[in-house]
């Protein structure tokens, strides 16, 4: 087995962390994504924002690989697999063969069913997504500056639907953004009519958090002129506004589906057994059953058991996963027997905007300035390369000093194709 | 006539100039412009090569004229005028109200009559052109690497049409991110089968420069591998070649149109006088002839005489026109007489790619080392904004210190919306 082709399905933290975890073993590592950039999905809120530019948290795979002489990329949307000859099955160029498979190819928006989100509400799961909805979010106060009365129709209402890392992140960014930025920008807009809703269906934001940082973060969204709705379900997303139980009525021409996620797509297309969240069934061992070749990591992994996974969207999660594939693959390899995963739980944070965060380490919690400090320089030594580390720095030192942001550039293009008549 | 009101059309260097020069008058001034940014457009090429990002060379109107009391912002697309009652008929809104009228809406790509240029060519002359163009000519290399045999059918074949500044600068910079960035993302493939064929019509490039400076940028380009076609015109363009004259063909699948510039469609619809080029012919002080309220500046203002109008494209025309036609506004205001424009050349310079450019500052001419780094240092200067010109300045110490580009981002929805099968 020496030479063994390994693939990996997807170049996001997961992929990323297996392809370079299988630096010293003798195989042949091939990273296939559909896009040729890394994503750092943790910040897209602050593109979405204006506090970031696109290109910040972008980083080619070819040029992550370079270094390592056993890896590859090749750039594909991968269709499904044709498991009898071991290849994978992609929209352009020749099928790819493997050895290994690794699949790591993230996770989608879930509507949940509910009518209206596929078509009218945004995502913030992709890069486009991201610069999709600052386009639109910036076109709406140039509306409004026009047409008065396009404030009535919901056009300087932003709804949030999902009280969840996300949700929390953009609303308290969207908050700045209008305060500090926008107010500025418009002088003769009333900008003090930007209404902020945060819906969530529970009754406590950050669910993964303990209920003194939960109460924190809601009054600190409050008291910077978010409204939290709690205990609020969203019936339907129609183009300009969100229909609430009890027949309420919310105009907003901006909504934002932050309320969970479901495995990607591929998961669906491989024939294997699903779990909630469409999340592929794995052994303890992240290895597909019956399919001893086969890894899943990362928001695709699913658990037989109840739950049905770790918690998604965590880097963590997934880059650990990784590590422990290589480990296995490895171990297999030498014909050794493979172990069980295990999650060595990091701690989390969340950031609600200047000066304010969260952070939950163990047994140690902090919020306010020291939690934020702590989130910029967990995030910004995540970051993939000396050239987006410095840009995003630069940029967060110039938003901070100055109350300013960066481009608040309205891209037509990608707002003509999605909404063809968005500014008339 | 105090508190006249000012309405500018286009937010490019003439006028942005234009509502600066008007700062101290007792006017209002509205900006007009289809993008809520400006785009600072010699630097196109620079982002088309992943050698900035888009947003590095983008800034905000609104955040531009935010310390001017006197002058406001509105995003639209103006249709025409209706000269009876003095207001711009726009895409959006309601119609906008004017006293003086200053049209400065620029230069569109002119296609001069050859067949399939617009359809199959690619422009650099929006922010969009050039993330178009960047997303383009990086997919040609992923597509390349999947099936060498697309190498035979043009995919690493770049024709720039036109020895003029843009296609020099985007030729050499072009030549330098294949062979020192894309040699190494690609090692599996013959990069080294790479072809940028620059093509132009006369005998020379960069008709505006002194023979020796026309020579130097010739030896360089041909030095850097670059084919430079003297004295050939382009007969046809196709999805995938270039057609020259004799019959000849050459297989190409991106071809730049940079052979020329007309004035932007407006200048057509305005119902006055045009010379050549669609320009709008103007007396000697820039006004419209009979219409004492309009003037016309940069790239769209014509004259009678032989010639029709400055040389197009150059910044300092339109600054230095929009200076004086806020001085003709004052002394028109104050009964005074209005003056003949004269415009003083203060030298122009491009830049062939690192260490290499060509400056001609009234009898001095640079070139090589030095002429490269006036080059920076004067775009870093005119670049708007302290944090645009940090990060420009961020981004080009990288570039030149690692031989390294930032972000070689495709942008598969760019691409999808005009080659729906671009990739497959």
């Amino acid at each position: 087995m020496p030479g063994d082709r390994v693939v990996i399905v997807g170049a996001g933290f997961g992929g990323l962390a297996a392809a370079r975890a299988l630096k010293d073993q003798d195989v042949d590592v091939l990273v296939v994504d559909r896009n040729n950039f890394h994503t750092f999905q943790p910040l897209l809120y602050q593109v979405a924002t204006a506090g970031l530019d696109p290109d910040d948290i972008a980083y080619n795979v070819r040029a992550i690989l370079r270094r390592q002489a056993n890896a590859g990329f090749r750039m594909a949307t991968v269709l499904g697999v044709d498991w009898r000859s071991q290849r994978l099955l992609v929209d352009r160029g020749d099928p790819i063969d493997f050895d290994v498979l690794v699949i790591a190819a993230g996770a989608t928006t879930d509507s949940f069913g509910v009518p209206g989100v596929d078509e009218h509400a945004f995502a913030l799961k992709t890069l486009a997504d991201s610069a999709l909805l600052r386009s639109h979010l910036l076109s709406q106060f140039e509306r409004a500056d026009t047409d008065a009365r396009a404030i009535d129709a919901g056009a300087l209402t932003f709804a949030i639907v999902g009280g969840g890392p996300t949700g929390v992140e953009l609303s308290g960014a969207l908050s700045e953004l209008v305060r500090h930025v926008l107010a500025r920008d418009f002088p003769r807009l009333d900008v003090d009519r930007t209404r902020i809703v945060l819906i969530e269906a529970t009754d406590h934001l950050l669910g993964a958090f303990s209920p003194q940082s939960q109460r924190h973060a809601r009054k600190t969204l409050v008291s910077r002129g978010v409204e939290v709705l709690l205990e609020t379900t969203v019936e339907q997303v129609t183009p300009d506004a969100v229909q609430l139980p009890g027949g309420r009525t919310l105009p907003a021409c901006t909504v934002v589906w932050a309320a969970g996620v479901r495995a990607a797509p591929l998961a669906g297309a491989l024939g294997l057994e699903q779990t909630r969240g469409g999340r592929v069934v794995v052994d303890a061992d992240l290895r597909v059953p019956g399919r001893p070749e086969v890894f899943v990591i990362g928001d695709m992994a699913g658990a037989p058991a109840p739950g049905g996974g770790l918690q998604p969207q965590l880097a963590p999660v997934a880059i650990q996963q990784a590590r422990h594939v290589a480990a296995q693959i490895d171990a297999v390899r030498r014909g050794s027997p493979t172990a069980p995963f295990e999650y060595h739980d990091p701690g989390t944070m969340a950031t609600i905007g200047r000066n304010a965060a969260v952070a939950e380490l163990g047994r140690f919690r902090f919020r306010g300035f020291l939690a934020w400090v702590m989130w910029l320089v967990l995030h910004l030594v995540q970051l993939i390369g000396f050239r987006n580390r410095a840009s995003v720095l630069l940029d967060w030192a110039w938003n901070y000093v100055t109350y300013d942001r960066s481009a608040r550039i309205i891209e037509m293009e990608l707002l003509e194709r999605r909404f063809p008549s968005a500014l008339r």
